[in-house]
């Protein structure tokens, strides 16, 4: 068996709606994911950062992403993120993902331990890589140092680049510092080694860099908007594309973001109960929420077809 | 069912022991914890930082667990750690914990996202009280910015300890900062709130200010010396005694700390598979082995009786 065709485009972080005794809305979860594959998305990081994927357990994260198959989204528009601190789950996550056809994962260093070693992080990655043992397995790399505080430096990519070429097939550069994910660029894209930034804030600089999209926490809101960028990056009006999402994506980051994006989810979908975290993260206040609906109104800001979009009933 | 008996004196967070193919080893485990037993601990805070817990998938701990108490290690003198990033997993540690009887449960602050409220902190550790719902629940918070980078603060003490009284039974401050640990002696020890050291350097100050002992590393291959300190307190020798164990620390701390517990253990037990560690740690180096054995031999260190142990065959 060989890898599925690699995804290129906006692929979002999707976020995972909680019922109000904090479980996984799987209802909620299916009707987000196929409302933005429909709306702009070319593929679902699910189980990143702003899917609080690492506030579920393995089984519910496995459990969701069967759901998701199960309901009719498309294997091949998956990258579900399944690195953890513990090599054994790490193994078992990405181990269900290829096994149900999923198009790549997006993976963590393990992030407890604080200062490792590049040799520590590469015996991470190759155990990961060897005992999944599939020729399938498309692993992108998620470089988070603000939240993760594990850094994946430029040595270690090259390092398993060469061990693994193929399956190595890319990163997310979430550093929000463009001069990495330019330096990223520059050493390895040319070896097929695909570059996502990690906000749509660097979509046209990383297209023209080289790179092949964006993997963004206002992917799950504004994903339209995005995806036009990235659908005319070489256009004579991609400078000006570009300025508008950046404005929208700047008014997002003024608030807690993953508060935020299920707040503006809940507003647009008529649906109190998507604005549901579980903890150690908390809901946006009345007063923030009510300030950030009015500047994406006076934005003109919309979520088409979401509120008309109803709850697919899940046995 | 009332709470168990309060732990207090030395505890070791245990290292937890390898096979080459990285599995768990149980019958190297089991004897370890009885040698720690034996040999000055008072208790086994099993599944710490020190132990690579985070780098055990929960399935993993609940199996050792269970071997411990199969095995007759007094399920009286076990805190093991079961605070993980997500909810779910922390309230199924903790409930299995409780139901074997374990004197009380470690528990890191869920640790991916850095800079959460203590509003979502305290809602994390709310849920999992609750969720247990066990009045044998004692519940140690686990405090350990350097690695966790999650701070447990004193307002968030306060505000657990007044609504779970008795059942927020104390803490580990492993903070390197002694007018932490000393705030938190001052604000709740005289509430039956039980402050251990997370390092034995400052035991003889704890147990001074109100404390009742401390949880450290280096209670994996010197708890003798450490407990004498514990015992000696009040004594005229125990800022000797202090100075001595203060010493040893100084000799360990110049290497990494969960390589070199394993590599002293390999060492004085004859048992080179010890040294094995999980990724994303590495064992030391053999230049950093011979150097760190050199040091402790010029000390006089030992661990008596550890080759002798033999293995515990496990079925």
């Amino acid at each position: 068996m060989t890898a599925p065709k690699r995804i290129t485009g906006v692929l979002s972080p999707v976020v995972t709606p909680f019922k109000s005794d904090l479980s996984p809305d799987r209802a909620r979860y299916v009707r987000h994911c196929k409302w933005l594959l429909a709306n702009g998305c070319s593929g679902l990081a699910v189980f990143g950062t702003n899917s609080e994927a690492n506030s579920l357990s393995v089984e519910e994260r496995m459990v969701l992403l069967e759901t998701l198959v199960q309901e009719g989204v498309p294997v091949e528009k998956l990258m579900p993120g399944t690195g953890c601190c513990s090599l054994t789950d790490s193994v078992r996550l990405t181990a269900h993902a290829v096994a149900l056809g999923c198009s790549g994962v997006l993976m963590l260093p393990p992030f407890y331990y604080k200062g490792v070693s590049d040799e520590g992080l590469y015996r991470n990655f190759a155990e990961v890589i060897e005992r999944v043992g599939d020729a399938r397995l498309q692993l992108y790399l998620y470089h988070i140092p603000p939240v993760s505080q594990v850094p994946i430096t430029l040595a270690l990519i090259e390092r398993l680049l060469k061990q693994f070429p193929g399956t190595v097939a890319g990163v997310k550069d979430s550093s929000g510092d463009w001069s990495n994910t330019k330096a990223m660029l520059d050493a390895f894209a040319k070896s097929g080694f695909d570059v996502f930034a990690g906000s749509e804030v660097f979509l046209l600089d990383n297209m023209r860099g080289g790179g092949k999209g964006c993997i963004t926490a206002t992917g799950n809101i504004n994903p339209g908007a995005i995806d036009k960028v990235f659908q005319n990056w070489r256009g004579p009006n991609a400078d000006a594309l570009q300025k508008d999402i950046t404005a929208a994506r700047n008014v997002m980051q003024k608030y807690p973001m993953m508060a935020a994006l299920k707040a503006v989810i809940a507003h647009y979908a008529r649906d109190p109960e998507w604005a549901t975290l579980r903890p150690p993260l908390v809901e946006l206040t009345s007063a923030q929420s009510k300030s950030l609906m009015a500047e994406l109104e006076a934005r003109g800001f919309d979520m088409p077809g979401l509120a008309a979009a109803g709850a697919t009933a899940i046995a």
